[in-house]
């Protein structure tokens, strides 16, 4: 059995937290008992690795390479290194169908066998026991060597209004699986208190199994292109990507074809889709509040706070959502955050950088965060990983001064290249070709202070390097 | 006519905006119809400099000082030169009482006649229109010189729980002064309403006129010490002060005096002692929101919301106060902001900085603001005043590196002195005396970075220099 886990969505239903470059798989939430230093994305992959000799595919989007490379390493020191993981790059944000497509092609191209089994993982979901969850999937193979589509209904235990359902054919007796009827958007509270009731409607997980032969057969049947994408040559795929509709693996597949069939899991499980199923997942104080923040509260009852450096302080609120990060702070009345989205559309329409990113921004070789922003000058916190590099570049309107305030830096500037350590400085003079490298075993951590007429990040000049990257 | 106004108050119930060193008297904040940047004080001193050739006695406290200096600076700048302003120090933080018994003894010690009438304002209160005041306060002139101490009473035009009340003798008929029955403190609701039907109870404005000679006897039958205090000798004054109890004017001496008189004042006041208070005198939008920040808000009504530099962003709240800060946020629901003196009570036991200071702090030489503060670093912008200067100092735990991103610097290292101009940097190693200059024009502003083993604000030997001062 080989594993799709899909990482390329850039939901921003928990802005401001999630970022449409920072999106909700990556997040590291402190969850019931949970071990906050892990993402979903890890929860995910973690879930996987409890399964022998698993193979993952990953896909992603191209802005997500960073957080996935930085991720999994994280991971790999804890993990057993059983598991093998591959990415996968869409070369376009499409839906899930032809993500998955995509992944399916790259694994058969790979020489994986057309009847191998794949279970197709969403990977910013909350779901626990891992064990039993590997107890369903075991079945789910079975069904899928025999044809079947599988899809896993969770057995619902309230008049949920937040996620989709999944409609059963037969009477809902105690089967380990059933026939699908249909698929069903999120109803409102009355539908929700009767499918309830009835019994045979189930929450959609998102998951899905199939083996690789059943499924090529639907998109055939459905949506030809995507069988097609299975065979196309390496030269034209990202033409041909681009081509493809933007549609889910649901509306392409699921919805239509005869295959499916549900396994019920009686687990937990939440796509945590929105600030209240947030709060519904975390530990409460005796007044019902869920803090994760350094904060002084007086009559304060019912509210999530998430924080972060600065003190937040309440008096007599009830029922609120309370979000701060360095550059943003949302607060909304519970039941009502599903309009975030909303918000997020009005600070993307204002072009506010709020939207794409945080202060602190990933890459290859670390990371660098905005400190502070003046007229002619500007102040970053670098930190550059051991062995790492950024690439050799070049400013025309402003001069940078390093400061390093933790571990050894190697910095080239014109055709010089000298050692600067703890508590040393550096200058860089304008228009002067330099790189800044981590020759160490610890992290690199520096102070830039930019000085110039134009401080904005579009005036660097990058020359590809002997690593060849363009990253910065 | 003189005036005392009294600005050694520390008043903290507009924090986080408000702080033990940075009182409610020296905030500048947006109010209906009046210019932002104008603080509480210096209103105060610019309703007073429409008096002709006024003199006026600042009363403050030791750590205002720099605040007290550059805000009449600022003003001065605008207003004609006529007003003459002294400032004097308390030698300690009592109660009003004392603090106009020591503005009285400086004066007369000054050679300010004894028959001289003289105003006391509180620095922190809104009062408009100017004019009008000025009216008034002549005619408390002429009664101060008939020997009454003189009260303002503002007309009651709601039922109002927040304020103090003054009870007049006689029936309200329209007199232009009545006797004073007694002194009442904030009512109940039930009370409020009725004070307000029966008519004869006036808001206590905190405002008192008087000649010295009368004000003197009232301390002579009330509190003697006070009317020692005017006779005692510069050396001892100190120590004298320092045994005076801590009463306010209205308990240790209009309470009992038989010359109390009340001026009915037709005028807006307000004491500003709440975050609702400051709501109704600032501008509303359509929904009833007040919001002076950056923000985009969603359902959201009759809110007031002051921000910094972050994107305030909300969700279907109603009645909230909202007020952010660099380093603490407080979110109180309307009506119980009368809360936030527990609140500050509750930080004060946690010893947290944020009720003593903002992250920006005064000198009389500019101002520095810390940045960030890392493990083994910190990093604070500093601005240096044309002309001034800071003291000779010394570091042995961490070392400096000054990088100057506007103005020139001379610098002080060792025995060298050296001109550091705008993108240039220079090293300050650990324990080398060192002083930083703006010998220039313009102001001076430089990034400084610290490094060391310990980098808080304790590890510095200061030298007497030059200036004698010792301030940082």
């Amino acid at each position: 059995m080989k594993f799709i886990v899909l990482a390329g969505g850039s939901g921003t239903r928990l802005w401001p937290l999630s970022r449409r470059n920072f999106p909700k798989q990556f997040l590291k939430l402190k969850l019931l008992n949970k071990n906050q230093d892990e993402s979903f994305f890890q929860r995910t992959l973690k879930r996987i690795f409890a399964y022998p000799e698993s193979e993952i595919f990953v896909v992603t989007n191209e802005k997500y390479k960073f957080y996935i490379l930085a991720q999994i390493e994280e991971l790999l020191d804890l993990s057993d290194k059983k598991s093998k993981i591959e990415i996968i790059l869409e070369p376009a944000q499409k839906n899930t169908a032809p993500a998955i497509a995509m992944a399916l092609k790259y694994a058969l191209d790979k020489g994986v066998s057309r009847d191998e089994t794949f279970l197709v993982c969403p990977s910013d979901h909350l779901i626990y026991p891992d064990e039993e969850f590997l107890n369903y999937i075991n079945r789910a193979d079975k069904l899928a060597k025999d044809g079947y589509i599988v899809t896993f209904g969770i057995v619902p235990n309230r008049a949920e209004t937040g996620f989709g359902y999944i409609k059963i054919k037969e009477d809902h007796k105690d089967k380990d699986f059933y026939k699908v009827d249909k698929f069903i958007e999120k109803p409102d509270i009355e539908t929700a208190i009767r499918y309830l009731k009835e019994g045979c409607y189930y929450w959609n997980s998102g998951l899905f199994a199939f083996n690789a032969n059943s499924i090529i057969e639907e998109f055939q049947l459905q949506i030809p292109q995507l069988a097609e994408l299975i065979s196309i040559s390496e030269e034209s795929i990202i033409d041909y990507f681009n081509q493809l509709p933007d549609i889910s693996i649901d509306y392409a597949v699921m919805e239509k074809t005869k295959k499916a069939v549900l396994i019920p899991m009686k687990i937990f499980w939440s796509d945590i889709g929105s600030w209240e199923s947030l709060y519904e997942v975390t530990d409460k104080d005796e007044n019902g509040n869920s803090i994760n923040a350094n904060s002084v509260n007086i009559n304060t009852k019912n509210t999530l706070m998430i924080g972060n450096t600065r003190l937040i302080t309440t008096i007599g609120l009830e029922d609120l959502i309370i979000v701060e990060t360095e550059d943003a702070l949302l607060i909304a009345k519970k039941g009502q955050s599903h309009k975030v989205k909303d918000l997020v559309n009005i600070l993307s329409e204002k072009q506010l950088p709020q939207v794409e990113e945080h202060i602190t921004s990933y890459r290859p070789w670390g990371s660098f965060t905005l400190l502070e922003k003046g007229l002619r000058y500007k102040i970053k916190r670098i930190t550059v990983n051991p062995g790492a590099s950024l690439s050799l570049q070049m400013h025309h309107h402003r001069s940078e001064h390093w400061i390093v305030v933790k571990g050894t830096a190697k910095v080239t500037i014109g055709d010089k290249e000298i050692y600067v350590h703890e508590n040393e400085s550096v200058y860089v003079p304008k228009s002067t070709l330099h790189r800044l490298e981590n020759p160490g075993k610890v992290i690199l951590e520096i102070i830039e202070v930019q000085v110039g007429e134009y401080v904005e990040e579009d005036d660097i000049k990058r020359f590809d390097d002997a690593y060849g990257r363009q990253d910065i």
